[in-house]
């Protein structure tokens, strides 16, 4: 059997994520394949446990805890979730995955950008996701849509000099991975966001894994 | 100020570590040395979180998941506690530290031995105990005393060819690192272990570390 492809989405909060996210389960539905939806941190019972952790404003930590934290929770996600899946041939689509670890605590932390890579190497070998779509957006739009929301959680209550280094990294790591990571301007209209998101998918569907 | 000393206690469930970790503490407080008494997993708030995960007997997660879960914990340990600490002179001791990641996660449940060893570099540099008391005892001797214990937690319900597997690890580990880590007899008697420490403590107290 055919492996599976393993597609990622990223992008700072507000860029619009989970509504491309539908679409782009809706989509790969619609032409039949079977789609296990996933998110990180998380995606487990462990992560869930990790994820509530991490997200809790309350939770003080240093920057490199962090960034192992996640790629503990990673590690679990990879063993439970994603490799059984992309093994049966299925389509893996994940809210977030290691392109965020190096935006988040690479980028927003400070974490060294080499020692994020150490980790990257040693939980995931050579795993990479097929597809990456990095939804971009200018922080002050971003923060905009997030403003709308309630309650903040740990990151998202960062100010914005955190996240406008959140999105220099993922535009660096696009810039390093561009064959992976494809940008979409998250400005437009949703339609027009679909749209690009669309021509991306028939892609990966006939080309095979980098 | 000099620097304080770092001061590690090791072994298999049962060796009477904890027993022994009351005396070092008794004898470089006796000494006039401001002591730090801490645990690993855990430490820190967020390490304590951690350690309820690693240890309840509900909780599933991989090899290598446990090995950065238990470096994520020395991570925060590290920057909140031990380095702290040493900087300001005082002796920190420590019910467990990495070899027991080498023990438990690498003899224990199987994770590659040189993978343990890129988690050591990233977390601590340069970082070593200046001291280590490693108590040695036969499994089934340890298990002997362990079982008076009513309940058990994840690591101490394992089975004995496990327990076996991570006192030949702490052995290995005693091998490679002779000059910092100590082989204690924890089969002879109690007074016995005691003098034998007491030996020890009296090196590290004159001794500059490694």
């Amino acid at each position: 059997m055919e492996t599976g492809k393993f597609i990622t989405l990223e992008g700072i909060d507000g860029a619009g994520k989970s509504t491309q996210l539908e679409f782009v389960v809706a989509w790969l539905q619609g032409k039949g394949m079977p789609v296990v939806v996933t998110r990180e941190p998380g995606g487990t019972q462990l992560g869930e446990q990790l994820r509530s952790i991490l997200l809790d404003n309350s939770t003080v930590m240093h920057p490199e805890t962090e960034a192992l934290l996640m790629f503990a929770s990673r590690r679990e996600h990879l063993d439970k979730v994603i490799a059984p899946a992309l093994e049966q041939g299925k389509y893996v689509v994940s809210d977030r995955f290691t392109d965020a670890s190096f935006a988040y605590q690479g980028g927003g932390r400070g974490v060294n950008w080499e020692k994020i890579g150490i980790l990257e190497s040693w939980v995931q070998g050579d795993l990479q996701p097929d597809l990456t779509l990095f939804f971009d957006i200018p922080v002050a739009l971003g923060q905009q849509r997030v403003h709308a929301i309630k309650t903040r959680d740990r990151f998202e209550q960062e100010q914005l000099d955190f996240h406008q280094c959140v999105r220099e990294a993922y535009v660096k790591r696009a810039q390093q991975f561009p064959h992976r990571i494809h940008v979409v301007d998250a400005c437009q209209s949703v339609e027009a966001v679909r749209e690009a998101v669309e021509r991306l998918l028939e892609r990966v569907r006939w080309n095979p894994p980098e």
